[in-house]
């Protein structure tokens, strides 16, 4: 990106799947669970081509549907069931490089109405609204100087190698909360005491944003890729540094504001970890009205509606 | 409201103008600026017939669209100078009941190319973004306790007479910044000078909402209000206690997180007060994932994207 990047521009990078004009997405295949009219996830049509579908499912190609099938009396195990027999025949055939031949933990469908799990790397095929949790590390001085913990990934890593991340963050398994998440990673990455995470870490908020997958991304192409990252907040002490335990992460600096956004700029952060800085510069004033002409713009696309249910429906 | 109150049902209660589905809008007419195709407001179809519109305007009842003209060199001037002689045409023959007969501060069009200001009164029948700053102010145990400097309302207020407030709040004049406004506000409603607030005031984010006028608000009804509120947070030391001195507050209550919850499903707040109120829960870690259902839809829905213009177009 050239010099004059601008924080929008960062957010449209990873908030790249275009509005819904309520026409968008009447071509994708809405996903949709037993007992439940609601839209979980967008499929591709070529992705419904492909899927070695059994019969567990019903596809309606007239009206662009794909039906999880109530094939028993519990309607969580039948759908958990469902996506399962499917991934392991997708999996095994090798049909969709996206999933690498491999499986993958478990994540849940979190706007349905009663437990559904289906493996990570499977989601984006499906359309479903992926979740991370991000916690940014930070130090503030007695006159209000805010300096963050930024790691930089290591040169092996599969995605993103080389590049800077949140302080700590990692994808929400289907059976931590987003909590959990942050203080088992806080652990493993940066080697932060559980019992100082749990104390001090709190939550901030939560990011919205749909990407689109496209030949940067690896895989299929096009795919619809929802995702919330819920944000959580330490103020570290001096005495306080986080070290490298795993191998995820080579080094952490600890950069004022003024580093933090020249490396932003130079698209030298993972793309949603850039969201997660601009979300952090609004909520401790260093983005603002008065410095920020998109500062509304930036607001309202970091918390984007999702089109796919977020919560249990009710009553 | 009852007991069940939630607080997407406080949201709710003023973003209360459905989602645009890209019909919604299309019988209301667009406000457009000289040299400028985006919309700056959108007029109800009778606002628009009894406007005693002037030659400084073209109205076309086909493209439902109202085009400020450009009458001089300058189209800030121009623009400026056009509103204001049809408002005053307004006032004088009292047309609206929600002018009041008489006139207001000017308010800015933020998404404008060049200065347009407008008086307050007025904005809601153009169907104009208001801004409003809302300050919070809070002090923190030792052991992270976060009580909240709640304000009543003096009984004779013109609009929501008795009911809780933002600690300090204000409509955001055209010639002020949004901290401007809560510097002025905070020292005329609560007493707090001017060198602390400037010194510890933070800016915290922008709340977005799209209300509509009813019998509730007075005045003509069905109006599209869309608004912005500029979030300020401010921790005061014990020593520290607002006082009211306008008349505009009765009294101020130091209240804990659950007292200030009760009143809010009491629906004692000012309505847009509940929302800065809920936005600074999200960010203090008092509504979190694990405690409430509807954490996603709470966050996008403070952050509704406007339909439009939020800053001058680029380029």
């Amino acid at each position: 990106m050239s010099r004059r990047t601008k924080y929008l521009d960062l957010i449209k990078n990873c908030d790249s799947s275009p509005e819904d004009d309520g026409k968008l997405y009447s071509s994708f295949y809405k996903l949709l669970l037993p007992d439940d009219p609601r839209a979980h996830g967008f499929m591709l049509p070529s992705t419904v081509r492909k899927m070695p579908w059994t019969s567990d499912f019903a596809i309606d190609h007239i009206a662009r549907r794909v039906q999880v099938l109530n094939t028993g009396s519990d309607l969580s195990n039948a759908s958990i069931s469902a996506f399962q027999k499917l991934i392991d025949s997708a999996i095994d055939q090798d049909i969709f490089s996206i999933l690498h031949g491999q499986h993958s933990e478990m994540y849940r469908i979190i706007g349905a109405n009663y437990p559904v799990r289906l493996e990570r790397f499977a989601s984006s095929l499906f359309g479903i609204i992926s979740r991370g949790a991000h916690l940014t590390a930070y130090t503030c001085s007695a006159s209000g100087d805010i300096r963050i913990w930024v790691p930089r990934r290591s040169a092996h890593m599969f995605t993103y190698p080389g590049m800077l991340d949140s302080t700590v963050a990692g994808g929400v398994k289907a059976e931590d909360s987003p909590f959990d998440c942050i203080v088992h990673e806080a652990d493993e990455e940066a080697s932060l005491p559980e019992e100082l995470v749990r104390r001090d870490a709190k939550s901030c908020g939560v990011l919205t944003y749909m990407g689109m997958s496209d030949p940067g991304s690896g895989g299929e192409q096009g795919l619809v890729c929802p995702d919330l990252i819920y944000a959580f907040d330490i103020e570290l002490g001096d005495g306080v540094v986080p070290k490298p335990r795993d191998d995820e992460v080579q080094e952490f600096y600890l950069w004022d504001v003024e580093q933090v956004k020249k490396a932003m700029f130079r698209a030298e952060f993972k793309p949603n970890c850039a969201l997660v800085m601009i979300d952090f510069f609004i909520r401790h004033g260093i983005i603002r009205e008065d410095n920020e002409e998109d500062f509304v713009e930036i607001a309202t696309r970091l918390h984007r509606k999702l089109p796919i249910a977020t919560a249990p429906s009710k009553g």
